[in-house]
């Protein structure tokens, strides 16, 4: 094997035994050695590494296998890692302080409209991270990074906003500004490309095999998570699903093209159809026009739920999933929404030979999904390189 | 590591150094031990393996780096392994013995009607196959296996056909019915799948690592080849796209939905449409009324076109592939159509952002990519259990 790999093997196998013990604690040296086929040996150096540096530590407890024969077990020390996840969407920036668990310890936010330069963004990320580890008394030396979710196309690798139009954003070296201010490693990706992990990892979908996530909102979007990595496709674009065509003949789309996906169903569109009739300021008052009966409310929405239910169906027909989350600002204010689209789906609009294979979940982290989960892609990748 | 897991290995270690002498012959063991990271004295046992098994032989060949040293090479004996591989389509049924390298060694057809059963396919699949041993003498002792492709949803473990509208089949055992009658391990797999596989192992997609295929013809598929591998889902179904829905108002599907994609593009719905205004048995007969300037034909398929194109759209923002290949009935007949989607797609139908992430191909194997790839997929089957 090359140096090169032996290294990233190193580094793979730390992070792999750090995973188990996350996930299965208490566990023993034997048990997590049988579970990733790494040697005794392996294991136990390991253990020591992660122990010595304050991440784990042992102790003497019951084997749940062993016959009354005391084993020692190793435990995780939840706030030895910290890392900060924050969420940008159009209108608001919310961050969190997320353990190794994915918990959240600490939370805050601030409103954002869509002229904010990166600048001013980032300035006002690095306050509001001051502010809260006063306010919550936030060990700073066990921080380890921050993870950044937003709409958008991303270059994960080399930290850069290619374009975000929620944002309003291009090429915009995020990662690198936030550790200039910030002085800890930045990682940045795709909202909905973390939100996937964080409910595969710790949420609706744990133990999910193939999972995708279907982000309803102010963009519409997926992510596919496959044996717990986020696909990415070649440019980090795969599940862009907001701009594939449902109608040729359909409405034109900001993106120069007509009938997107998107223009049934995300927020904005909805606002801006609804406003030909009367003016709608909010996703809240459609929902209140359709819940009083209002024609021309009741159809938005009721046509929004039917290509909600396609999208669904298209998705599954493409990735062939085990499991679909429904998550996003409709589903998180509009809980009665999931029932109809659920209905939808199994009434009219998934393929029969489908129907069986998969099932439909709803986001369990809600709106913490992205914070955590890029809280925990920039833990990831604090010890893969470390 | 697991006993179960090292046999694995060592099969899968088998397979690769096979794999990499097949696509880079003449190669050294050392220049194998590079590229694979395996140790010296692994490649040497694998290299006496296959030699001794007639697999691989040795040359005293000039090495490429070495200035003037003789250093001994391996060479593949091409015929040493040779496997059948067998399209099973809704009218016809193709048959072609395969070596090692992809060739076609000989091949033979026979016609199909929709309501032949899988026994009498079988029994005259074995009968070619007999017929074809003789006429262009194929030493049998080399035939390693049979792999079958067909449109469907395939149980590839199990060898078992779920459903094939196409050819009208429901819970067929067909590899183990074919095993029995020919005495040769059988696999089958979805036809797309294979034939995306062969295209990206020795066709227009070689050396791609994230290439979809697109398969238009009496039906409508597509698959993804991910880093070599063929991506599946959760039930073998994944790249359904023929019942994805493009338009909830649209036409009546077989499947009972409206607007399937299918409806606009396969072959039988664009007769079935042509046929409401005259009888149109063929679809040479559709291209030469539209050729004609015909309206209705030129309406139909134009149309077809635009929903090709729409289907590139959807497919790569879903997958952000490198490369989509574009083959089935419609593009090996008229291969005129193959520039009108391409400007289709960049004047109107691709995503502006993906526009740059990926080039549009022709299939290079044509009618042949089917029993090609599922040849090769019964040779790769062959290598990993022996």
């Amino acid at each position: 094997m090359k140096k090169h790999d032996q290294d990233f093997m190193k580094r793979q196998n730390r992070l792999t035994v750090f995973q188990i013990i996350k996930n299965e604690q208490p566990i023993s040296r034997a048990a997590i050695a049988k579970q990733t086929g790494m040697s005794p040996t392996t294991v136990s150096r390991i253990v020591s590494e992660l122990t010595e540096e304050g991440y784990v530590h042992e102790t003497e407890e019951q084997a749940s296998a062993g016959r009354g024969r005391k084993s020692s077990l190793i435990r995780l020390l939840d706030t030895a890692v910290i890392s900060i996840g924050v969420e940008l969407d159009r209108h608001q920036a919310n961050i969190g302080f997320i353990d190794v668990q994915g918990n959240v310890l600490c939370s805050g936010n601030f409103p954002r409209s869509s002229g904010d330069t990166p600048e001013a963004t980032v300035a006002r990320i690095a306050d509001i991270i001051e502010e809260l580890i006063l306010e919550c008394d936030i060990d700073r030396r066990r921080i380890v990074g921050i993870g950044v979710g937003l709409p958008g196309i991303i270059d994960v690798e080399a930290g850069i906003v290619n374009f975000s139009v929620q944002l309003g954003w291009k090429n915009v070296q995020l990662a690198e500004r936030l550790k200039e201010l910030t002085g800890l490693q930045a990682v940045v990706d795709n909202e909905l490309k973390v939100k996937a992990l964080a409910e595969q990892l710790k949420g609706s979908a744990y133990g999910s095999n193939r999972t995708v996530l279907l982000g309803f909102g102010n963009g519409v979007g997926s992510a596919l998570i496959l044996e717990g990595e986020i696909y990415r496709g070649v440019t980090n674009s795969a599940g862009e699903i907001g701009h594939t065509t449902v109608d040729p003949e359909g409405m034109m789309c900001d993106c120069g093209k007509a009938g997107c996906l998107q223009t049934y169903i995300n927020i904005p569109s909805l606002l801006s159809e609804a406003s030909k009739i009367k003016p709608v300021r909010t996703i809240e008052e459609l929902f209140a026009e359709r819940r009083a009966g209002t024609r021309w409310a009741c159809y938005l929405i009721d046509r929004a739920l039917a290509y909600m239910a396609i999208t669904i169906n298209n998705v599954v027909s493409m990735y062939n999933p085990d499991s679909v989350i429904l998550s996003g600002e409709i589903l998180d204010k509009f809980p009665e929404v999931y029932e109809e689209i659920t209905n939808l789906c199994y009434t009219q609009y998934i393929w029969e030979p489908l129907q069986d294979s998969f099932t439909i979940v709803r986001s369990k982290l809600h709106e913490h999904g992205v914070i955590i989960g890029s809280g925990l892609v920039a833990q990831d990748r604090y010890f893969q390189l470390n």
